[in-house]
């Protein structure tokens, strides 16, 4: 007799265990009996107190069958990021895979709040087409390349609306909401290999190791009991990762690195990281043939042949397409260093909320970006730098207000003493 | 820089403290540009990490100046209660302390989920009107005698909006959220001296005295900060109160009561209490001559006489009135004793919960109550009873099921060791 959904929103509210026909009923009613204000209330209890395993198992398996479960014959990888500064991972890892002869479909979101989308990054490319149904992807011969498109209208609803809801009412930031919105996408998508890049520090959401590992145990356990290999790698997030953050100027810095021009090496670490772990994964090759096979892709420029035919083949014309014409802001400015010391970001968020104001990224989904916004970061924790020397460029639309410049100069700190430069991976959990 | 109230939300999901601009922003914004579901997630996350006492006050004083806040010469008494089941003390308190000569506006609302609602009640009395708009009372004579009346539609808005939010959406039972819908609306009505009939037990919000004292700490609090009055009284709601449950037939125990026939022992402790309380605060006379007037009133039937005033002045035609046919059920079922030994109620919610099934209570706005069901109990805990004595009569619509019997039969116990009677005021925090 479950028929009372404020019964069930004061059981979660009141920290009590809710069966799993509560749960079921919830979210198989989402969009029917249950009004948008008691699902963000439901939504907010679940976020405060929690789910326990059996109750975040349902949950994601109630919201995974809202739509269509693709169940495919190919053993295809994927990859998340939980989002951070200057991560262009994916559309390095794309055509890198692609190489390798490895299937990867990326289905990627837009930026919002402090980290960048793909999305976003990708349009950058002029006509490059994201937007494909589910359909066109099965029907046509599109998926004979790797893709990277955006999320596809009718993969799992029910996870697109209660994110819309959670989004805009204060629980975003809970670890089981989290967990079920990551495993449902990829697993409706039929990934069997996920990989999951899950940053931790001051610019990400798990601003400590320990708080992360809690949403990376939750992720095994759902690809586990969905039968699923699940490979958690922990970054750091208390620095940008590569040289560049910002739209198109992502996309130079990407090039770059699969012309194997220049390479920052903490995004060449995370890079060959995920490439030969896909590698031995799907050939059962040693870690050294693998490691081999990601530098013969890049010496070649392997990975940079691959990237123009997946430009292609999502709708890009390559004799038109010139890379000089992707970045081209109408301003920048240089900050110099006022001081000599070691290097330090402060809180990323504090970057985070100088690039939406610089129209890099987007506070709410109206917000419109300017794609050539961005900042290029010449120094990384723990360098010592001399007064006088080139910290950074910033890459804007308007020109820099003296407040804004200012406002800039508190991101990060000179100091006296040395201190240690970060890795960037923090841990790994293996397949 | 306040603009986002997803920030906001966010703040006090994750446990930190709002500023009074926040808050003042949050209250101010209701109907305007926050949307309901961002609401019922922030009241909920209120719900669930609280206020602290800088956060109450601020919140309580928005919610409070949302509307219309009277300001009266007369020094006006008010009295709430809580809620639990067979209370009936405001219907038999507004004649007393009338012919006591205190002023008294009783502001009451309709039962939802297990506990009754005066103004259903009271409405079992043939064209008694309850519907006053403030100004109705404001510009008539209709004060001239004390009221019950109920929740005007000007009063305090933003209480009513939330609460009907919260109502849905499982933030009822919080401590803060009820101390400033409490307070909002007797201070809004103008009431000098509030005592708070603050209900202790299975049948209550709070099921234990140190919860409840959380709440009335807060309402002590809340009044103090606008130099209100507040008299906590803690009673107990491990029984109902009195001996009737239900609609009409709690009018008719208030008559029985008033004409100095069967008095409830329990009912009357609670009744000389407040009403003696009153009398000593207005008039400054010793607690001997207080009981002496309380005495003389029941003893005269002078709550009588004024209750019959009362019932003219909202519009009952005084000569057409019959006590007789107030109550008057369609079936009654006599629930013998199977065993002999000491009665004592299981969880009152489950005789709630009873009562809404023979609809002398609704589980929603929308169900349609039957004003003559309801519940004579002609034992109270402790009691020994022998086989075969009568426990309960219980008055219905349609003839109880064997199903409901036993599910009345589930409500008690006869227990063979002796249980101690139960005190009915629990504790005292005066003036």
């Amino acid at each position: 007799m479950i028929n009372n959904i404020t019964e069930i929103i004061s059981k979660k509210a009141n920290k009590k265990e809710l069966t799993d026909q509560e749960i079921d009923f919830f979210v198989n009613n989402l969009h029917k009996k249950i009004k948008k204000y008691q699902i963000s209330a439901m939504l907010m209890a679940i976020k405060i107190n929690g789910l326990n395993d059996r109750e975040l198992i349902t949950y994601h398996n109630a919201i995974l069958n809202s739509g269509k479960i693709l169940d495919l014959d190919e053993e295809r990888f994927d990859k998340h990021s939980t989002g951070g500064l200057g991560d262009k991972v994916s559309i390095i890892l794309a055509p890198i895979l692609e190489a390798m002869g490895i299937r990867f479909w990326k289905l990627s979101g837009r930026g919002l709040g402090f980290t960048g989308g793909t999305i976003d990054k990708l349009e950058s490319i002029k006509k490059f087409n994201t937007n494909y149904s589910l359909n066109t992807i099965l029907k046509t011969d599109l998926s004979k390349h790797n893709l990277i498109i955006g999320q596809s209208k009718n993969l799992v609803p029910a996870d697109k609306y209660t994110y819309s809801i959670r989004d805009t009412s204060g629980s975003v930031d809970s670890t089981e909401l989290i967990a079920a919105s990551v495993m449902s996408k990829k697993i409706a998508m039929g990934a069997k290999n996920i990989l999951i890049d899950l940053k931790v520090g001051s610019g990400a959401f798990f601003k400590d190791l320990k708080s992360a590992e809690k949403l990376g145990q939750k992720l095994k356990l759902l690809g586990k009991k969905n039968n699923r290999n699940v490979y958690i790698l922990y970054t750091n997030m208390n620095e940008p990762l590569g040289k560049s953050i910002g739209n198109s100027i992502e996309i130079k810095e990407a090039i770059s690195f699969l012309k194997n021009e220049y390479k920052d090496s903490d995004l060449e670490e995370v890079l060959r990281k995920i490439s030969t772990e896909f590698y031995i994964k799907r050939y059962k090759v040693s870690k050294k043939e693998a490691n081999e096979k990601f530098n013969s892709i890049l010496n070649n420029h392997e990975g940079y042949d691959v990237f123009l035919k997946i430009l292609e083949n999502q709708k890009v014309k390559i004799k038109d397409f010139k890379e000089s014409k992707i970045f081209s802001p109408k301003y920048n400015e240089r900050i110099i260093a006022h001081k000599s010391g070691y290097f330090k970001f402060k809180n990323l968020e504090d970057l985070g909320y100088f690039l939406i104001d610089i129209k890099a990224g987007r506070r709410s989904d109206h917000d419109v970006i300017y794609n050539h916004s961005g900042i290029d970061f010449f120094v990384k924790n723990g360098d010592f730098i001399n007064k006088g020397d080139l910290l950074a460029k910033i890459y804007t639309k308007e020109r820099l207000s003296k407040e804004q410049i200012d406002q800039f100069n508190q991101t990060f700190l000179i100091l006296k003493e040395k201190i240690e430069k970060e890795k960037i991976i923090l841990k790994e959990d293996k397949w």
